[in-house]
C-alpha cells in the first residue's frame, strides 16, 4: 500500500475533523493509500506535541516553512485562518507538494487567482475543504438533478443561520475567536459560512451571474482579544443576496450569527419543474423530495432516509436506518481525494473550483458595499 | 328542496359540532335535503334556551320522550351519556324516527343488540357518530387499502392518547365531567378513546379475533359531583390490548388520559407487504403514506397535504394548501347520511357495524378482568 | 340582536369564504350583532341566483351600483377583482356603507390613497380582508412579540410559495384566472401573496423601510382567456425582496408559483435577541417557539398545537387537541369587525393599515423596475 | 499510558463498529488506556487476514480456544452468533480475561445465569454492546428521569421496527442471516430488537413485573443456507408484548422484521406526571421533550438538538448544531467502559444488568407460547 505523508498546519477544529477522516478513510473504503499523519505544525509546540500524541502524528513543528521543506511530507493541510491561505499554499505549491486547503479559499478573489495559478503551475493535486458537497444526502442531490430529474430550475434558495454571537460581551480575535477578526478572517458570515452555500449552489446549479446583497454588523464594537482594546468590528455579522444564475434560476442566500434558536442550519432548497429538493444540516442524514410525477392522490414530500447502500457512500458503513454523521463529509473527502489521485481525476473542489466561490462571494460583498446589482467576476485563465 | 327536521337531544360539545355540521353542509354539499333545526331538547330549560337562540333552534323540550313523540321531527340525533343511548334509541325507532346516536353505541354489547333490533325492526335509517373515518386522511387511507396498495397486512397499532385527569383533584361525574363517572359512561378509555380506534381499525382492516387487555386505574378515588362524596373511580384511566385480526395482521392498542403532552393524539399505523400508512389526530390533514414499489434511492415516507380536489371530500372546500378541520368530519358525516337515504344505500356506521366495536370493547374489558385472551363475540344476526 | 345587513359583490372562493364567515360568526361567538345575508351581486344572474340558494342570501343584484345604492344593506363586502376596488369602495363609502374590501387593498398606493380618503371622510367602518393575521398561531405570535418575549428582532424572513401556474399550457384571464391577467390584478405574486406576507410582517415588525427586489415572468407568453390571443404576460410569476424594517432588523420575502411541491406554502420567522418564531400556513394551527431563557439542556424548538382555550380565539372552538382549518381566519376576522363596532375601537387591517401594504409593493415592483434600492414612500395623512 | 489488548471474536457488522471504537475512543476521549487491536479470530483464516489488514489488528486467530489462551490480550470482545456467548465468555472468565460480549447476552437465562456466575467468580470486568444507552439523547433521557423531572412514570411504551425479511426468498443461517436461525440466535426479534428495548427500559425506568406477549411467524419455511433444504422457521418474526412495570407504570414493547417502510425504527417514549419524553434511532440526534411545567401559552414539544458541549458526551465532539451517529454509542461505551476501570466503579450494562434483559426476554417467549401473563423471575444471586 501507497503511503500519504500528511504535514496538517493548525490543530484546532478543523485540525481533528480533518485527522479523523486520514485514520478512518482506510477502515471503511478500499482506497490504495494509507493515510500516514507525519507531521502536525503549530506555533506553540506544547499544543502541538499534546496533539500529535492524541492523535498519533510522529512528529511536530512550530513554522510552517520547516514542514513544507520537509521532503518526507506529501501533503499540506492547511487549518489556519484564512489570512494565512494564500502565503501557506503559494510556498507548498512550490515545494511540490499536494494541497488541501481549509475553505474559504482566500482573503478575496484576488488572491486566491495567484493561489489557482501556484498550483497549476506546480501541477500539484489540491482541494478545497467544502465537505458539505459530501454528505451523502447532498450528493444524492447533485446525483438527481444531474439525472435531470428536477427538470428545469426556477428557484435555488440557501441559507446558513447560527446565533453564537449574539452577546455583546463576546470578545474578536483570538482561539476559537478569528472568525470575528476581520484582518483573520477577511469577512464575517460570507466568507465563513455564504462561502458553503455558495460552493454547493455553484454545484448543484451552475453559475452564478449576478447579485445583490445587504450586509449588517449588528455589534458595532468589541473588545480584540489580541489588543486588549475595544475595537471597531469589521465583520459582516448578517448578510443576504438575491441573485440570479447562468440557467436563469432566481436565487436567495442568507447567512447569519443572530439566528435565535439555530446553532448550524444550513439549508437549501431547489425547485424544477418537475421535482424540488430540501436539504437541512441539523438533520444532515435525511433529504426530503417532491416528484410531481408521482400519482396526484399520494403526491407529498418524501423524507429519505438516506442510510442505504444504494445512496451515496453509505454501502461503505452500516445497515439501512442507521445514520452517520457530520465527520464522515470529511471521510468522505479524503476517500474522493484518493481517488482522484489514483485515477487521475482530479476530485472537486478543486482551487479552481473554490476561485468561483470568491468571486461570488467578492461580489456580494462588493453589492453590499456599493448596494448595487453586482456583476459575478470571470475566473477564465 | 326536502327538509330533514332535526331533534337534537343533549346541548354539549357534541350538541354543538352536530348543529355546526347541520347547518354547514347545504352550504358545500350538493345534497337533496335541507336540514332544519326544529328542536332541541335538555332538562334545563334554560340552557336548552339559550342554546337554541345560540344555533337558530325552532323549538325546545326538557324531556326526551315528548321530543320523539313530536311529528314534526324526522331524525333524532342524540348526544346523551352513554347510559341513555339504548333507551332512547329505541324509543326512538319505535316512533320511526331516523336516528343519528353518539358514539359509544351502548353501555355493552347486550344492550347494542337490543338497539340494533330495534332500529332493524323499525328499518329507520341509523348511524353512529365515529366521525373520525370522515376525515379526508383517514378516508384516503381506506381508499388505499381497498384498492390493495398495501398488499397483505402485517400490522395495526393504533392509539389514543390524553393527560386530561392526571390531576387528583378533578372530580368525577357532572356536566363535562360524566366520562368519569362509571354509571354514566360504562367504562373510561375503553368505549370513549378505543372505540374510536376499534370502530377505524374494523373498517380499514376487517374484524378482530381475539383480544388480550390490561387496563389501569391510577387514581382510585375522587370526589363525585353529583354526591359530593369520595368515592371509588369505576372507569378504566388507561387500557392497552393486543389483538388479532382475522386477515392475520398483529395489532397494538393503547389509551390513556395519562400521557402528558397529548391532548387528543389518536394515531394509527398499518404495515402492509408493499406499503405502510400513518395517521395523526394532531396533524389530522396529513397522511403519512410510504410504498416499496417507489425507486430505491428516493424511497421515503410521503407526507401527503391532504387538501386537493382529488383527494377525498376536498373538492368541496378551498384550494390546495388550505386545509380543514376537526369539525369538518362531521359535517362529511351529514353529507354521507344524507346522501345515503337518498341513494338508498345507507352510510356506515350504522348501527349494526357500531356493535362490531362495542363487541371488541366488551372482550377487551373481559381480557382485562380475566387477566386472559378473549374472543370477541359475534353480532351474527 | 342588531342586525348588520351583508351585500356581497363577488361569489368566487372569496365570496364563500366570507359568506361561511357571516353565517357561522354568530354560532360561536357573542356578538351583539347578527349577519344578515341580505344580498349578493354578481354580473352572471344565473350564477348569482344559484349562490343565493346555496348560501341563504335573500336577493339578487347584477349591477354594484344598485347594490350599494339599496337602503337595506349595511356592508359592502367587495370580493371583485383587484382593478374594481377603488371604484367600489370609493361609491361605497360615499354611500355611507361599512366595507370590507378583499386584499390588496388597490392596484396601487395612488388608489389606495383616494381609497383611504374616500373611507376616512365618510367615517365609515371599513376592513381589509388580509385574514392570516386571525390564525391563532399568528395572533399568538403577535402577542408574544408585542409582549417582548423575543428581544431585539434581528432578522424577519417570509416565502409564500405555489406551484399552479407552472404550465405554459394555463391561459391568462377569465373565471378563476384573473390573477395571470395584469389589467384585472395588477401585479401578480407581489399583489397576490406577497401583500400578505407584508400585512403580517408590519403588523408583527413594524414599519419597512427600504426595499430591493428582483421579478421573473418565466413564461412570457400566455393565451388570454377574454380575447383568445396569446397576449404577453404582464405579471410577476415570482419576486423576492430584502428589506431594511425601521427597527433595524432584516429581511427577505419570497414569493413564486413556480416552486413544485407547495401549494400554499406562506411561512414566516422572526429571531429575536431572546427567542424566535416559526409559522406555516401547512400546518397552520401550530407555532414553533424557540427560548433561549430555556434551560441549556432541554432547550428546543417547542412544537405548540395552538388549540387550547388560553389561546387566542381557541376557546370558541372545540377542546385542546382538535384543530381549525384555513376558514376559521375569516370568522375570527368578522367576529373582531363585529366586536370593533360594538366598542368604537376598529379592527385591524383598516384601509389605512392596508395602505401601507400597498406603499411597499409599489416600492417592491418600483425596485425591480429599477434593480435599485427603494424606499418605501408614507401614507402619512 | 497503560495499554488494553483487544483480541476480538468476530469480524462481522459488530466487529467493525467495536474496531471503530478502539480506534478511536483515545483521539476524542482523555482515557488512560490505549485500545491496542491485537488479534482478531475468525474460522477463515483469509477473511480473518483481511479485517485484520483493514483494521490494523497485529494477528490472526482461527480458534477462539487459543486467542483466549494467549497472555498478550487483556479484553476478549465477543461478536459471533449467540449460541456461542455462553462457551467462549466462561472460558474467557476461566482465562481470567476482561469480557465484552454482544447482546443478547445468551441464548436464555439459564445460560446467562452461568455466564454471570463465571464473571463474577473470575472478578474481571465485564459488558455487554446494549448500545443505545448512549446514544447522548438516550443519555439525557436518563438524566432527566433521574433528576425526577417526569415525576411519577405512568406509561411506557417502545417499538423497535424493521422490514428486511418481508420476502420469502431470503434464506436462514448463514452469513449475514443466522439472524433467523433460531438454533443461532435462540430467538427472532425478542432476543434481536426488543432486548435493545428492554435494556433501556430496565435502565430508565426500573424492573418489569409481568409480560404478556404474543409473537408471530409470517413466513414459516424458508430454506436453509447451511442444509440447503426448506426447514420450518423456529424465530418470531414479530413480538408484542404488555408489561407492568415494578413502579407501577403500564407498558407497550412491540417488535417486528416486518413493518414496511422502518429500517430500524426504534422509538421510545415516557410519559410521566410532570414531562414527557421521546425518542427515535432514526432520528437519533434529537430528544423530544414536554414539560407541562412550562407556561400554558407557549406548552409543546420541544425538539432538542442534543449537540451541545453540556448535553452527554458531546463536548467530546464538534460544535453545537453538528450531529454525530450511531457508531459513535460505540465509542462511548468504550470511553465508559475504560473509566469503569480506571475508577473502579463499572460501567453499566454488565453481565448481571443483561441477565435482567435476559429474564424478561424468557418470560416474553414463555407468555407467547402459554398465552398467558407470566412473571418475571429473578435473578437475585
Amino acid at each position: 500500500m501507497k503511503k500519504l505523508r500528511i504535514g496538517l498546519i493548525g490543530y484546532g477544529f478543523m485540525g481533528r475533523a480533518h485527522s479523523n477522516a486520514y485514520r478512518k478513510v482506510g477502515n471503511f473504503f478500499a482506497v490504495e493509500h494509507e493515510c500516514v499523519l507525519q507531521a502536525v505544525c503549530a506555533r506553540d509546540a506544547a499544543k502541538a506535541q499534546a496533539f500529535a500524541a492524541r492523535w498519533g502524528y510522529r512528529s511536530v513543528e512550530t513554522d510552517w516553512r520547516k514542514l513544507i521543506a520537509r521532503d518526507d511530507i506529501d501533503v499540506v493541510d492547511i487549518c489556519v485562518p484564512n489570512n494565512l491561505h494564500a502565503e501557506i499554499s503559494i510556498a507548498a505549491a512550490k515545494a511540490g507538494k499536494m494541497i488541501l486547503c481549509e475553505k474559504p479559499l482566500a482573503m478575496n478573489g484576488s488572491e486566491g487567482k495567484k493561489m489557482v495559478a501556484a498550483v497549476e503551475k506546480a501541477k500539484v493535486p489540491n482541494m478545497v475543504w467544502y465537505n458539505y458537497r459530501r454528505i451523502p444526502a447532498v450528493t444524492l442531490a447533485k446525483q438527481l438533478i444531474d439525472e435531470g430529474r428536477l427538470g428545469k430550475i426556477f428557484h435555488y434558495r440557501a441559507k446558513f443561520l447560527q446565533d453564537w454571537t449574539i452577546s455583546a460581551d463576546l470578545p474578536q480575535g483570538g482561539t476559537g475567536l478569528w472568525r470575528l477578526d476581520v484582518k483573520a478572517a477577511g469577512s464575517g458570515v460570507t466568507g465563513d459560512l455564504l462561502a458553503h452555500c455558495i460552493d454547493t449552489a455553484l454545484w448543484l446549479n451552475g453559475g452564478i451571474e449576478t447579485v445583490n446583497a445587504m450586509t449588517e454588523t449588528f455589534i458595532k464594537q468589541r473588545k480584540h482579544t489580541l489588543t486588549g482594546k475595544v475595537e471597531k468590528v469589521g465583520i459582516d455579522d448578517a448578510c443576504a443576496f438575491l441573485a440570479r444564475f447562468n440557467n436563469g434560476a432566481l436565487a436567495t442566500f442568507e447567512s447569519t450569527r443572530y439566528a435565535r434558536g439555530h446553532k448550524a442550519l444550513y439549508t437549501f432548497e431547489i425547485n424544477g419543474e418537475h421535482a424540488s429538493i430540501f436539504w437541512d444540516l441539523h438533520d444532515l442524514h435525511r433529504l426530503q423530495y417532491f416528484d410531481h410525477r408521482d400519482e396526484g392522490l399520494v403526491r407529498g414530500w418524501r423524507s429519505i432516509h438516506v442510510s442505504d447502500g444504494d445512496q451515496p457512500y453509505m454501502k461503505h458503513w452500516w445497515v439501512p436506518g442507521l445514520q452517520i454523521g457530520y465527520e464522515h463529509s470529511f471521510i468522505h473527502q479524503v476517500a474522493d481525494f484518493l481517488k482522484g489521485i489514483e485515477t487521475g481525476k482530479p476530485a472537486g473542489p478543486t482551487f479552481r473550483d473554490a476561485l468561483e466561490t470568491q468571486l461570488v462571494c467578492d461580489a456580494v460583498l462588493a453589492s453590499a458595499k456599493t448596494d448595487a446589482w453586482q456583476k459575478v467576476k470571470t475566473s477564465a485563465k
